[in-house]
């Protein structure tokens, strides 16, 4: 049994709430990998090893170790259990990374944790927002697009069925991170002769929801369009 | 921290994965209160107090005692947590059970256990399907229906927010047996002067599927007209 721990919604985000309302180190308690953003959608989070960085959407990448600091949303695991599957992969790219049709994961959710060489990729990451906060769809049509050639990292992501299209973003949705940490983003394109690393399908789901916080409980969901704003918001292209 | 946890999804049985998935043992190990079907959507079950009923098509309520008995789908709580909180409704119906505008519950889960007399209750309880299984929807079109004037018993059911819509049914699923144990199923209708019991707010939605199971892995969802389906065959209504 492999769980995979998600904090609020993609729906919440949409609405506005981009607010931080778990911490970092009770993220932590759940997973030492992972992806997210912190407060007010300030750029990209990526968790590997226990390890928190988040590229800004200047470019620059911090080590985050303030573990009282803020995320309104993240999705964690621990990468090391026995569930965990070594894969390697040749001549990879985003759109052909083809685990869940090999493995037939099409109905669970699945992570990812993919080291390699990158001949090229291409990142975009979230400038922070300022209350009151707009949607999450607002803030995602102006991000600031990153790209390296010829560079070490590591990839994070989990891969969601449709059928959970709007509680999340169905697809992947990825991570990146250089290995001198001073590249990272939410990954919209790359090329990598190979990676290897781990597959894990995960039986469980456990969804956490922030209901202490007086704007999650009250927010009232527009479920007309939501789902297709998700796509718009995350989706893999940047049009 | 209050954790709800479903075994399975609405869409699976939409797909007609009708076939049980977890032991009536593993689910207890999750809660002692809640509601689901047996192997085959063999009629309506309820779990009060770590008991496990089920209602057959007969209108019959077996005492399953089978640790081994197989689940298809069932939604579990622990009762007695600290996060329990003691309500009491006066003059209400299945339709008026407003707490979750009363406690501004809209986007989380719920679940309440209520216990009173009765002046009217409607019930369905959903036929037992043989193999190869058929949709949830073709068997939901014939279910039988009973009814009780004045009877003492027990309601168990959950609120699911709209956003979950297909891998749960939105909105209340409720379940009732009566004191004496002759008497359950999934409500449909039903008027009290007066019920008191319990309503847990969940922060954590824990689900679990069946990746070990090869239909399950297996299995495409057409995820047009999934979610009108999930309503015609587990909205509230027998329509």
């Amino acid at each position: 049994m492999a769980t995979v721990y998600q904090h609020s919604t993609l729906a919440a985000l949409m609405a506005g709430l981009l607010g931080g309302t778990i911490t970092v180190g009770e993220l932590k308690e759940h997973g030492d990998t992972g992806i997210g953003t912190l407060h007010g959608v300030d750029g990209e989070v990526i968790i590997l090893n226990g390890e928190v960085y988040q590229a800004e959407s200047s470019g620059k990448v911090n080590h985050i170790t303030d573990m009282s600091t803020l995320v309104p949303f993240a999705t964690v695991h621990q990468a090391h259990g026995p569930e965990s599957k070594a894969i390697t992969l040749k001549d990879v790219t985003l759109s052909n990374v083809d685990v869940i049709n090999e493995y037939n994961l099409y109905n669970n959710f699945s992570g990812i944790g993919l080291h390699g060489e990158f001949s090229h990729i291409k990142v975009r990451i979230a400038p922070k927002a300022s209350e009151p906060f707009p949607s999450l769809l607002e803030i995602t049509k102006q991000q600031p697009v990153f790209e390296r050639e010829n560079v070490s990292g590591t990839l994070v992501g989990y891969y969601s069925p449709e059928l959970y299209h709007g509680v999340v973003a169905a697809g992947w949705h990825v991570h990146f991170i250089s290995d001198d940490r001073q590249f990272a983003g939410h990954v919209l394109e790359f090329q990598a002769p190979e990676l290897t690393g781990s597959l894990v399908a995960f039986s469980d789901y456990q969804l956490h929801l922030p209901i202490e916080n007086t704007a999650f409980r009250e927010h009232h969901l527009d479920m007309n369009g939501l789902r297709e704003g998700v796509t718009a918001a995350e989706g893999n292209t940047n049009d």
